[in-house]
C-alpha cells in the first residue's frame, strides 16, 4: 500500500460513488467509477453503465480529450488487460498519455493476477494500489464472491414484527411491514442478478419477483426468477411466468417438463439434499450465469436450511413496529440449532427507519 | 397556553434538565427544575432531591437570595400550595417577591386543580402555563399515571436476540445481551420506584433486582422488589430477601407467611384473575404505596399477560445481534392473541445502540 493524499481520497471517493451508478444495470460485470485529474482539476469522470457499454475508464477518456495527457487516473478496479466485448482499457489508457494511475482495488479474479498492472508499468506509468480498497471491496461484493468462489453473494431478506413473529399459526398473513419498506425491496431487487423463492410462497402467494418501481432504472433488465421446487409443483398459471425476464425452476429428480417449458419456465434438474433441492448446487449454477447477487425472498423452510448450510451472506430485517405474540410463525426454521451455541453471530452495518418499519442490515459473524 | 420567546423556552429546557437530576431520586415524589431569571441574568437554580428535602423553588429562591426580588421563575411543574412534608412553594415565592412565573405543566393531581396557579395570580403575579408541557409530562409519565389513574407506569424489559428469542426450546439459557445493556438495565431499576418479576423467574434464576452499579447514585434507595407469586412457592433461601431495601410477595388465597416474614419478605394476598394473581390488583396497591414506574423484568407467561390485558405502557427491549432460529421460546405467551387483529401497533420512540445490542424503546399504541 502506498501513501495517499486527501485529493487522492477524494477523487477515489468520488469514483467510487460514480462506481455505484451502475448498481442497477453493470451486473453481471463489476460496477466500475473513473476519475482524470490533471493539475488538480477534475477532466474526466465515467462509469460503466451496461455490460458490452463502454468501460468506465474509456468514458472519462472521452471527457478529457486532450487533457488525458499527463493526467492522474483514480479508478475503482484495476483496469482490464483482455480483449472482451470492449477493447482493453489498459491499452486505451497508454494510448492516451495519462501520467499515473491509482486503483482501489486489485481485479479479484485469480486468472488476471495483476495483468493489467503489468502492462501499465511496463508502460512506464506509476503505479498505486489498495487506495479505499475495502469499499471498493463492498461495492462488488457479489462480484467478488462469484469470481473468486464461484458462488454469489446471498441476501436474505426477512420482513417480520419487532418479535419476530411472519404469520399467525392458523396461517393467517398479510404485509407485515409498510409501503416504504416494499418500496426498499424493488432496490434490493434491482441490484441482484437473481430473486430466489421456494416453491411453498409461490403456491402461497404468487409473487411477482420482479422490478416494477417507476423510479428505478434497470434500463429493462429484470432479475432472473429462481424458484426452488423438488417436486415440480410450479403452477403453469404462475403469475411471474407471463413477465417479462425469466424464470428459472430447479427440481429433483426427473420430470415431464414440457407443459412449464411451453408456460416461460426454465427448467433444470439439480442434485437432491436431505429431501430438497441442493441448495449448494443451486448457487454454483447461478454463478456459471453471471449471477453476482442474488436476493432469497422466502419462506421460513428455505430461509432456514441456507442459515443452517451457512450460505447466507447477509441479512436485510424489515421490522415492522408490531408485537404478534406467541400463537405465531417465526422467520426461519431451523430444526438442527438445538442448542445455545447454534445460534449465529450477525455484524450489524446499518440500523434505520424506513417508513415506519425498521431496516436492519447484517452480516453473518463467521 | 401564552406566547413564548426564544428565552423563555432556552430558560424552560434549563429548568427540564435540571429536573431530571432527580430521576433516581425524587419518587414517589415527581422531578421538578426550577430556574430565576432577573434582567436576563440566570439568578437561582434548583431542583428536589429527595422526598423532605427542599423543592425546587425553594432551592432557586436560596441561591439567588435578594435577585429573586422581580425576577421571572421557570418551573416544569405548577408550585405546591399546600404544607405537606416542606412549606408550601407559593407562599415562598410571593414572600420573596418575585415578579413572574412562567409554568410547564400544571399539577396533574385532580386535588390540586390549579390551587398553586389561583394562589400565585391572586397575589398580583403574572402567571404563563404550557411551555414545554410535552417534555415536563413525559419527565414524571409514572407521576402523572398514578396521582391520574391510580396505577404506575408500567414499562415492561424485554432481552432477545434479533429473531426474537429468549431461550432455547429445551431451556438451555443464559444472558443473552451483554454487558452495556445490562448496565442500562441497572439505569432502569434506579428510575423505578419498584421491579416486578413472576416467581418462575425467581426460582429459575434467583435474581436480585437491584441497584448496584457504582457508577449510580440512588442516595441509598432501592426500588421496592416485587414477586408476583400465586400459589407462594417463594424460597426462604432467595437471595433478594437478603438484600438491603424490601421484596413484596403477592399470592392469592391464603397461606402460612411467617416464615417467609421471617426470611424478610412482606406478603400480601389479593384477588385472583383466571388462576393467577390479578396484576390490576397488584399495580393498585403499587400506586397506593407512591409507586410512579415498575419496571418488569419477567419471563413469557407474565410479560405476556400484562400485554394482553393492555397494562403495558412503554416496551425496552434490548436486540442482542444473534438470530436463535425455531427451536427456541420468545418474549412472551399470549393465548389469546390468534389473529392478526390481535396484534399490537407499538410507537417507537428511541432506538439505539448499547454495546453490540439494539434497545428499542416504543409505548404501546392504543
Amino acid at each position: 500500500m502506498s501513501d495517499f493524499s486527501v485529493k487522492d481520497c477524494a477523487h477515489m471517493a468520488r469514483a467510487l460513488r460514480l462506481a455505484a451508478r451502475g448498481r442497477y444495470t453493470a451486473h453481471p460485470n463489476p460496477m466500475v467509477g473513473c476519475v482524470l485529474v490533471n493539475a488538480d482539476e477534475v477532466v474526466g469522470t465515467g462509469w460503466h453503465r451496461f455490460t458490452g457499454a463502454a468501460h468506465a475508464e474509456v468514458n472519462a477518456l472521452r471527457e478529457a480529450g486532450e487533457k488525458a495527457r499527463g493526467a492522474s487516473v483514480y479508478v475503482t478496479l484495476e483496469p482490464c488487460s483482455h480483449d472482451g466485448k470492449t477493447p482493453p482499457c489498459t491499452e486505451a489508457l497508454i494510448n492516451a498519455g495519462v501520467g499515473d494511475i491509482i486503483v482501489a482495488m486489485e481485479d479479484p479474479n485469480p486468472d488476471v493476477d495483476g495483468g493489467g498492472l503489468k502492462l501499465l508499468r511496463a508502460a512506464g506509468l506509476g503505479v498505486r494500489t489498495g487506495l479505499m480498497a475495502a469499499a471498493a471491496a463492498e461495492l462488488n461484493a457479489g462480484f467478488v464472491k462469484r469470481v473468486t468462489q464461484r458462488r454469489p453473494f446471498v441476501r436474505l431478506k426477512i420482513a417480520s414484527s419487532l418479535d419476530g413473529a411472519i404469520a399467525m399459526q392458523s396461517g393467517e398473513s398479510q404485509w407485515i411491514t409498510g409501503p416504504e419498506a416494499r418500496a426498499d425491496v424493488q432496490r434490493l431487487r434491482a441490484r441482484s442478478g437473481a430473486v430466489m423463492t421456494g416453491i411453498g410462497t409461490v403456491l402461497a402467494d404468487d409473487p411477482s419477483l420482479n422490478v416494477r418501481a417507476a423510479n428505478i432504472d434497470t434500463g429493462g433488465l429484470q432479475p432472473l426468477r429462481v424458484v426452488l421446487d423438488s417436486r415440480m409443483r410450479m403452477p403453469l398459471a404462475a403469475g411471474m411466468l407471463t413477465l417479462p425476464g425469466t424464470t428459472l425452476v430447479f427440481c429433483t429428480g426427473k420430470h415431464d417438463t414440457a407443459a412449464l417449458h411451453k408456460a416461460g419456465a426454465e427448467v433444470l434438474s439439480v442434485a437432491d439434499f436431505e429431501g430438497h433441492v441442493d441448495v449448494r448446487a443451486v448457487l454454483r449454477e447461478l454463478a456459471n450465469r453471471g449471477v453476482n447477487d442474488v436476493l432469497v425472498e422466502a419462506g421460513p423452510g428455505l430461509a432456514g436450511n441456507l442459515l443452517e448450510r451457512g450460505l447466507v451472506d447477509e441479512l436485510v430485517i424489515y421490522q415492522a413496529p408490531h408485537i404478534m405474540g406467541s400463537q405465531t410463525s417465526g422467520w426461519i426454521k431451523t430444526p438442527s440449532w438445538t442448542t445455545l451455541a447454534d445460534r449465529r453471530s450477525l455484524i450489524i452495518s446499518d440500523v434505520r427507519r424506513v417508513g415506519a418499519d425498521t431496516r436492519i442490515t447484517a452480516s453473518l459473524a463467521d
